[in-house]
């Protein structure tokens, strides 16, 4: 028999069927596919993800690596599996697992009788994984077209509160290496389900560099929240351009990085919406942070009740904003304007040349900082100076330095930044030697060469990197130069009328 | 009498009133203001702004730059205006007018009377504009906040198609002098009116570079759909902020550039929805483009339907696509990988070191191109090159050059985009001509010179700038740089090993 609103999904009245969460009847799915509708993603892979045992069945099937896992029936096997794999070991409900909720740790055998009855006994279906080491949890949204065709979301960081989603860091800070295997593993994991949609691929990072397999979501997630403001393509639009056989939209990001922060609930009832509105009025204060309240009827410890997305220039700058918002007493934010230029140099005799650099950004409002850093006399700042700028939110360094000039040179070494050299004169060889210390760079690491002396080239150049992605400076430049231009035709027009010797001698 | 709509709100109930549209009756909106709602923006700003003719007066008594204008009553008086502003003269409804519809434009006495006419006659009240000759329609969203403060959106270019907008570009191409002289009008006209909200000032640039206030609208706008995907604060969320209280949010670009591109009715009827329907498919297969679709249930001729924008890194590539998907027959559409690298060389006796520069941008899949354009050969070709390089959507430029090396210079004078220069080892003095040629520029016009043929850090200083707004470029130099290290350590290990003698001589 077939209940009249499954009727209503004939064919002919719905496009397609999709789902919000995997908790779902999938024999009812399975029905309506059989009475011909449309179900993206296929009632098969919504089969396989909703129990997690046979989740982790079908990944091992695929090659997918993961943590060992295996099904327990009774308190002898998991002793057994506890005296295979270890402890602690991680006790998870086959079903209806989230958030945390269906996951139980046990740290020795006598804990496994109690997990167990956390889980609600054996009855409800339980299997251990052997504990993973990670040192980073990480997630990749990945899009499947209807034409089959993927793609991938960039690799975020998630941080969990008590088994909660709590913080994503939009990319994650690891190496590229390191993106590459996870996006590879997240790509494979989802090939090897049926159907449209956007999935979400849960991993596990461990201190050795391996990739494993957490979990997969058949449907947006959490960990793509992000999305919504620092992707072309949100994950929801994906996930509507999926399941409706639409062409997929650019899953890159548009802002350099983002941080999204779960608002979970602290307190139930009235005190905890209190702390939510004192953290909400906090966010609505950073600019670059958007808002999202769910409007949940009830507030519940530990409940997801919104989200607070800030994107930015680097995760350095992002994370620093989420550092001010959360704290209570915080009354002003650290602006989005952390210094954009760093301008460094061997030693307070170069600041009389370097200044030109500080005067040009100054005239274009790039926010920058001036530090003495010495290559042979100070090689520990030098080496925490570079190592760390990108992660503090600089995007250019201009270096300058004299005679056997290093500092450019192995600050280039220790950063993927640019690095803009100044080869100040010094008291000998007219400052050739400190040019060729500075332009003739190995195969490798290079440094963006200016003249001699010429910090206000240095300033310059930087303004015209940061134009790559700010087409204001990129005007504004134009601009510098129109009047440049101008100022020499004054210059000119005033030759031809004084004539050249009145000119030299007005 | 109160209404009983009106009751409803009351201050007690309603928090703020504003309006989506400035064709409201103002008188009831004062009367709601006299009980006590907040209004915002002020009924005053409304009453202002609703007519045409009084919103001119209005503005031109705060001293803001606008077409010559005045009342006319009767045909004599039209025909006074039109002896004193010349033809063509704009005549215009003072009340109603929207998307073109109150314009009407006589292009000599002899029209005056139809277009009066078509205007509904002296009776709706006219006045009319003298003609403003612009070469531009500019536009400016302006947000107020309660505490006053201001922030203004990137300057836009609006196209309009039989006075209606049909095209938006943001931000507008004109210089930088032209967007903060536009900023400074638009900011002064919002300053003059009353109440918090976003406002979008429409303006005239003429071709002798004026800035003409146009008209003010008091609500988010049609010049303001692309803050949606481009911006950090949408105007619809800014405009909440606004009327609620609440921090502005930050009105920048997060995308270099955008066009949006209007969507209005071709045909009535069915006809008209199979063309918008060819169109959006075509706006689909754009990775970074955005359909709206309003759901409007009737299509007519001119209406607004729905409207696409796309985002990229240059007006030159959004641009592009806009072309491209107007085109009917087109299957295809030009990538978001149009170049963003201009390899150039003096000649192609420079090939078999600049290659090394094309080389690393393939190991990074950096899209780029390759030209031989001589400074002191072709220097028509260099023009054009370096002129129309940002438009085109290129992003760096290496220029390569021997002996009296001019292109890379040259080039830096002519683009406001970041250039470097590879010296490349001519016949003589070891390519020291080439160096000292390429990086003693004079103040105002830097070039990042790398060392002499060494082509390879030209590319790696490319991929490293172009990192400033692609994080996964700047973590794939980070991994390129973690990798030559390891190459390195092997050597040493290696070295170590083998001890010296037999490393020589393996």
């Amino acid at each position: 028999m077939t209940a009249p609103w499954s009727r209503n999904l004939q064919r002919d009245r719905c496009g397609v069927l999709t789902v919000e969460i995997e908790h779902v009847d999938v024999a009812t799915l399975e029905m309506l596919e059989q009475q011909g509708v449309d179900c993206q993603p296929k009632a098969s892979t919504i089969r396989i993800i909703q129990d997690k045992y046979l989740q982790k069945v079908h990944f091992s099937q695929h090659a997918i690596p993961l943590p060992e896992f295996m099904q327990i029936d009774d308190l002898e096997g998991a002793k057994r599996a506890g005296d295979l794999f270890g402890y602690p070991l991680m006790i998870k409900s086959k079903r209806l697992a989230y958030d945390g909720r269906g996951n139980a740790v046990a740290n020795s055998e006598e804990e496994l009788p109690s997990a167990v009855t956390a889980l609600g006994g054996f009855d409800r279906g339980l299997y251990v994984e052997k504990w993973a080491p990670f040192v980073k949890e990480l997630a990749v949204i990945v899009a499947r077209g209807r034409d089959d065709s993927i793609l991938c979301y960039p690799v975020v960081e998630t941080i969990h509160r008590e088994n909660i989603c709590h913080i994503v860091k939009a990319p994650a800070n690891v190496t590229w290496d390191i993106r590459n295997r996870a996006t590879d593993v997240a790509y494979k994991a989802v090939s090897s389900l049926e159907g449209a949609g956007v999935f979400a691929v849960e991993l596990f990072l461990t201190g050795d560099g391996q990739i494993l397999l957490n979990e997969v979501a058949p449907r947006p997630h959490n960990s793509g929240h992000h999305t919504i403001e620092s992707c072309y393509t949100s994950q929801y639009e994906q996930h509507l351009r999926a399941v409706a056989g639409l062409p997929l939209g650019d899953p890159s990001m548009k802002s350099p990085a983002a941080i999204m922060y779960n608002i979970l609930g602290e307190d139930e009832g009235e005190s905890g919406f209190v702390l939510a509105h004192q953290l909400i009025k906090r966010a609505l204060s950073i600019p670059r942070a958007t808002v999202h309240w769910y409007d949940k009827p009830e507030m519940r410890k530990q409940r997801k009740m919104g989200h607070v997305t800030i994107v930015g220039s680097s995760l350095g700058e992002v994370e620093e904003q989420l550092k001010a918002m959360l704290k209570e007493e915080c009354s002003s934010y650290p602006s989005a304007v952390t210094p954009h230029v760093g301008i460094i140099m061997g030693s307070d005799s170069d600041l009389p040349v370097m200044k030109d650099a500080a005067r040009i950004l100054n005239m274009f409002d790039v926010p920058y900082e001036v530090k003495i850093v010495s290559a042979h006399r100070t090689p520990e700042v030098m080496f925490s100076y570079a190592s760390s700028a990108w992660e503090r939110g600089i995007q250019v360094i201009i270096a300058g330095a004299g005679g056997a000039a290093h500092l450019p040179g192995m600050v280039a070494a220790l950063t993927p930044l640019p690095v803009i050299g100044v080869p100040v004169r010094a008291s000998a060889l007219d400052g050739l030697d400190s040019l060729l210390s500075i332009v003739q760079m190995p195969r490798g690491v290079p440094v963006a060469t200016v003249a001699i002396n010429n910090a206000t080239n240095a300033g310059l150049l930087a303004v015209r990197m940061l134009g790559i992605k700010d087409v204001d400076l990129l005007a504004r430049m134009s601009q510098y130069q129109e009047d440049t231009k101008n100022d020499v035709l004054k210059k000119a027009e005033k030759l031809e009328k004084d004539g050249w010797e009145s000119y030299l001698n007005p």
